[in-house]
């Protein structure tokens, strides 16, 4: 793997991250594919779209289809017919929120299975085989993630657990080309984060995720952990945040220097027709919509806007079409796609600080909270 | 509306149908799209695979999204944004299978919504009045369709009923260059078929389709049933039977003169799973597909037989990602409009009497009932 900022300005930076199967440049929107597949979307229809890296999971695909289908296949790649990068996630998060836990020890965490009750036991060196029988081109070291608000010494563990089983994650020896990145975890506390960004950095991956945020938490105490690792993040390696997040949240983490989102919210919100435009989330149900000629946002230039009109969706929605759901996924993976790429642009011209100040004011009107119709 | 036979073989026939949004090669499939939508289908896909025409259906539509709106999009080929021909059910069977009826008299049929219960009145008058907003290219006349078995007597009322209610249908004045088809009905009885058939010839429709076959009657019936009218059928006019069938079915047909054909059987069959193989319909979610990386079908052509196997589509199935039913979708609806294809090449060169001799033995192996998983 290879990370180069080209452009920065302020903590923002624009890069390119060589990875076995291709390109990414960041900062980069990750779609979601859980399961071997983005929800309703084709690798056809994501690569038109301009996505250049999707993620998988350990968990899920360690459950379905499991090993030995993905061995047969030398991956998930050759699998769903994807030939782009593919970050995988370790099944950290999943296992703790998923699976039924009966036992976490420093070994790792025994888990019923959330889908027939069958008990398995994951391991930092379970996670690391199976990201390796993935393929994916990023992995994600295995981490312990606790539920939260919870106690200091709650958070203070699993920070330490975590980094122990990084550096077990570690030893296991790696894919050739595949990249490893750690997990700075830490919840709220400041000073648990910088502790945490110490450690993560000790094992020597080759980016820098950060964990464990929104997950709940007000906006301000993510804008917070953010400010506050920003100047320690090093500049030559990726920063990941996890998980993150609405329009506005990924515009104030590429200006605290993330280059790396992934998040449900475009996949999940299309399920209920909810799509993202400039002026906020749109409910596509409303009964305003009934005879409206015009597209989800004027001008838009995806497969959806280009076709279709706001009242045809609205029925489709309406008479539970499957088209409806996959004519809003490909709009709001584009509009994420497309922000990145505006985002790209004026760090390239740089006019991003002008850009920021706009977009900054304009997005927390149009995406106070995390918008989910 | 043209129909020109251009090619026959007995009582096959090979022709062209022109409508006012294009031309129609027969024999036709015509995908099923009563909502304003064919099952997680675009237009744009629907026109790749090769459909020339799709269904929609004056009930449903009529109660979502409902003539208001409609009317707004100057009908269904607006709204929907699909720019070929579209031919409209005229509500009959509907208005008799789902919703709950309350009342049936000479004047029209009395139902309350399969939706919400709200009590409408079908007449021929409305449901011309429907097709008409919709915009359809050829409209289906209103009949009465009786469940069977049912009393001689209960057949002979509805052949009497739904030619006074074609009568009624056909004066209303009708949308320029809109094609009415009148539907020949009787049930099992072949004196009421050819006592009904006078009846809808004396319409002075533009095609005869041929209605209440395929509801659960074994296939030699049918077939008795397709031998009697044959040779009755006029050879200037298009011969349309609804709602029919398995590859069989329609191989059958052909060679008794129809030259239309609609059905659920693709896209309802990928729903569950169900894949139109040369061989029979294949249950992607057996086990024994587990590890197969090879396609649906070998050597065919369809989107998802060139990029996806067996053991992807199974996992897409087991795990409920909506992308196996859009390719299970895809391959079928291009089984179906390939076979059509490939009958009528082998009718323009003269060769379906072979053809039609080897496949019927094939067909009859593979489908010997009405197919679905």
């Amino acid at each position: 793997m290879r990370f180069t900022p080209t452009h920065t300005s302020g903590f923002a930076r624009r890069g390119r991250l060589e990875l076995p199967h291709g390109v990414v440049d960041t900062p980069a929107f990750m779609p979601v594919g859980t399961l071997g597949a983005v929800k309703t979307a084709s690798p056809e229809e994501l690569k038109a779209l301009g996505a250049q890296i999707i993620l998988g999971n350990a968990y899920h695909l360690y459950l379905r289809p499991g090993l030995e289908v993905l061995k047969a296949f030398e991956g998930l790649h050759g699998f769903m017919n994807w030939d782009r990068p593919i970050l995988t996630d370790s099944g950290g998060f999943q296992v703790f929120s998923l699976g039924k836990l009966k036992k976490v020890s420093d070994d790792g965490a025994v888990f019923q299975s959330h889908l027939n009750g069958d008990t398995f036991e994951f391991t930092p060196e379970l996670s690391a085989q199976i990201q390796q029988t993935i393929g994916s081109d990023i992995a994600m070291v295995f981490d312990e993630c606790v539920a939260l608000p919870n106690t200091r010494e709650a958070v203070l563990r699993s920070v330490e657990r975590s980094y122990h089983w990084g550096q077990r994650f570690l030893t296991v020896s790696r894919l050739p080309g595949q990249a490893i990145f750690g997990i700075n975890q830490g919840g709220c506390e400041l000073d648990l984060r910088t502790q945490s960004l110490e450690m993560t950095l000790d094992l020597k991956a080759d980016g820098v995720a950060i964990g464990g945020l929104s997950v709940g938490e007000p906006f301000e105490h993510m804008m917070r952990v953010l400010d506050h690792l920003a100047p320690k993040l090093p500049a030559s390696l990726p920063h990941y945040l996890m998980g993150v997040g609405t329009p506005r949240d990924i515009l104030e983490a590429v200006n605290r220097g993330i280059d790396m989102f992934d998040c449900v919210l475009p996949t999940r919100n299309a399920r209920n027709g909810g799509f993202f435009t400039e002026l906020g989330l749109l409910n596509i149900r409303n009964t305003v919509f009934k005879n409206d000629r015009g597209p989800i946002e004027e001008g838009c230039e995806c497969p959806c806007c280009r076709h279709y009109s706001r009242a045809y969706l609205r029925h489709l929605f309406n008479v539970k079409e499957i088209l409806g759901l996959r004519l809003a996924t490909l709009h709001n993976l584009y509009y994420y796609l497309r922000f990145m790429r505006e985002i790209r642009a004026h760090l390239e011209s740089n006019t991003f600080p002008d850009f920021y100040a706009k977009k900054s004011v304009a997005l927390k009107a149009a995406y106070p909270g995390r918008e989910e119709v």
